[in-house]
């Protein structure tokens, strides 16, 4: 029984299109399927809440309407609001605050993405076109201040202590870690701190947010003046280190992924001259491939490099072991998050967060 | 003696920027030169404070940072935080509060115009090449999200009942506007009714936070259930009003400007296709008019239509009296924000607000 079908028997909803992600086919992971139903089990309804709290953003006629539906009407992972929605029940439960505080941040992932794709030239988004090439990048542009906007008013109605505030840095530290990613383009000699600088500020600082902001609403402490964080700091650290795990595992997609799965051709990453983690690691351990990236980010705009320097390059990264220590690392970061709570006590809500860390690092999408 | 050296006698100030925009050397003005002159007195060490706050805005050595600090560096009249100094003076005075709020309305308004160059492709603002085509569309992006974050932060610190909010549907309009002026853009045939949403919600909106914010900030009252706005309300009307005025000015300098001072080039506005308000009046007045924008506009990008047809379009702009009906209702808005104080009891901040008022009518740039 592949892990989908284990997780279907009986079970529809929202959720299972965060479930997808997991790899199917594996061998091994009977248990972790069964651990996956569970966690639908728990989320069906809050998920179902946050889709149709998405679902009453105005729909105008404007091409700034039209552009942000395009990319939230294509569904997505919501793994952000999942993790928001269970650290809200690692405290007291998910309430309404709790609810507005999911659907932000998956605005606020939203509207990164849009303006991602007009600085990147992204034309493909979750397996679609993307919004900037049919509405154009002003739209694009307007629509992604439009969710921003809409997502801090949202957080700012839920009056939460102190998750505005925080709302804010970590944009900040989106911006500038998108900043860093976007003036390192195409420059094959990056370094690891900066690959570290973007990681931390693009993907991990949300996690970490729609864990913090969960845990607050759910009531939990985030500590007191001796440095304590409390047990909000506990799950903030878990999003922290799930967001890491997260991106180290979309890194490999990049080479290794089915386009089907992933809605995202193969070499993008590369392509687009950004230096994901294997790259980094197979050019600092081997002399050769830095020269073959040189020759691989010269091909025309839009076409993929040809087949034999994609060959030459998928036999580097196994030579140098890139592939296999990038999931490890991932495992390590998945591990980290799963140790982060351990010191809470035991819930269906933290079991369930156990197994979204596990199920991160076999994703396929 | 020329309305600037009137002012200038003995006073030197950051202010005096904003009073360079006063018609110099109009007949009768002498009456506003002197009352200019109390303006800058009252409003000196507002603006001081605002301008070093302004300079404590992070520079660091990203394209993000420098891009907001090209824009933010060039000046620019500080209209805006201006109003927000004098409508706290109209209240209790110009808090440490008062001062972030007025901070805060300048950084929104860069923010829109990174974005706006962006969407436009303008290469020109405040008499220099714009940031974008100095370090790129990309980092103009996310410097204008920084300075919206930036500024929404300080907003949130400064901790003023009910401006936070307000702000937030501010810049919804100012998105819906912008993306209403994006869609008309090269539409020769299209409405007042888009003219006038696009002022309110582009120019209008923005002035009206600016007034509340300062209003709040100084503890006046924003009215009651019963659908009283109070004093709070009364300024806001100012704001709307001399907003209003405020574009409606801007539209006749794209014909009757000097270039020198307003550091954009003539025609500019029709030759990204916009529709001003001189345009809807000649064209709906003189159907000869229509072509001949048809025919203007179709000038090669960033080339000025040829002489002959500019002519042609001065001529038919004498003929149907639109720049003199547009500077008409441009000061019969000016009245209207004079007239909105009207209720307030005398003060010296009243008085000067006034005094804006009518210079707004009468500024170059």
């Amino acid at each position: 029984m592949s892990l989908i079908e284990a997780v279907r028997g009986g079970r529809s909803s929202q959720v299972l299109e965060s479930l997808k992600t997991v790899a199917a086919q594996q061998e091994g992971l009977a248990p972790l399927a069964a651990r996956l139903g569970d966690l639908a089990d728990l989320v069906r309804w809050d998920m179902r809440d946050v889709e149709e709290l998405m679902a009453t953003l105005p729909r105008g006629t404007s091409h700034v309407h039209r552009s942000a539906h395009h990319l939230l009407d294509r569904g997505g992972k919501r793994l952000r609001p999942m993790c928001t929605a269970l650290a809200s029940r690692v405290g007291s439960g998910f309430s309404p605050a709790a609810r507005d505080l999911a659907v932000s941040v998956e605005l606020v992932h939203c509207a990164t993405l849009l303006h991602d794709d007009v600085v990147d030239l992204g034309d493909q988004r979750r397996g679609a076109p993307s919004a900037r090439t049919v509405y154009g990048n002003a739209a694009s542009i307007f629509a992604g201040d439009w969710l921003l906007i809409d997502a801090l008013r949202r957080v700012r109605g839920a009056r939460v202590d102190g998750v505005l505030e925080r709302l804010f840095e970590i944009i900040e530290e989106m911006i500038f870690a998108e900043s860093v990613q976007l003036e390192n383009r195409g420059r094959l000699d990056s370094s690891e701190d900066d690959y570290w600088f973007v990681v931390e500020g693009k993907t991990a600082a949300l996690f970490r947010w729609a864990m913090f902001a969960g845990a607050r609403a759910g009531g939990l402490s985030a500590g007191d003046a001796e440095g304590d964080r409390g047990p909000a700091g506990a799950l903030e650290d878990y999003g922290r280190h799930l967001g890491v795990a997260f991106q180290l595992v979309d890194d490999l997609l990049d080479f290794a992924g089915d386009e089907a799965k992933t809605g995202k051709a193969l070499f993008a990453d590369l392509r687009e001259g950004k230096m994901t983690y294997p790259l980094l690691v197979a050019r600092d351990r081997d002399e050769t491939v830095l020269p073959l990236l040189e020759t691989m980010i010269e091909s025309p705009e839009g076409e993929a490099p040809p087949a034999g320097l994609q060959q030459k390059l998928r036999e580097a990264l196994e030579r140098t072991s890139a592939l296999a220590d990038c999931r490890a690392l991932a495992q390590s970061h998945a591990d980290r998050a799963a140790a982060a709570l351990g010191g809470l006590p035991a819930s269906r809500a933290k079991e369930a967060l156990l197994t979204v860390a596990e199920a991160t690092v076999h994703r396929e999408r």
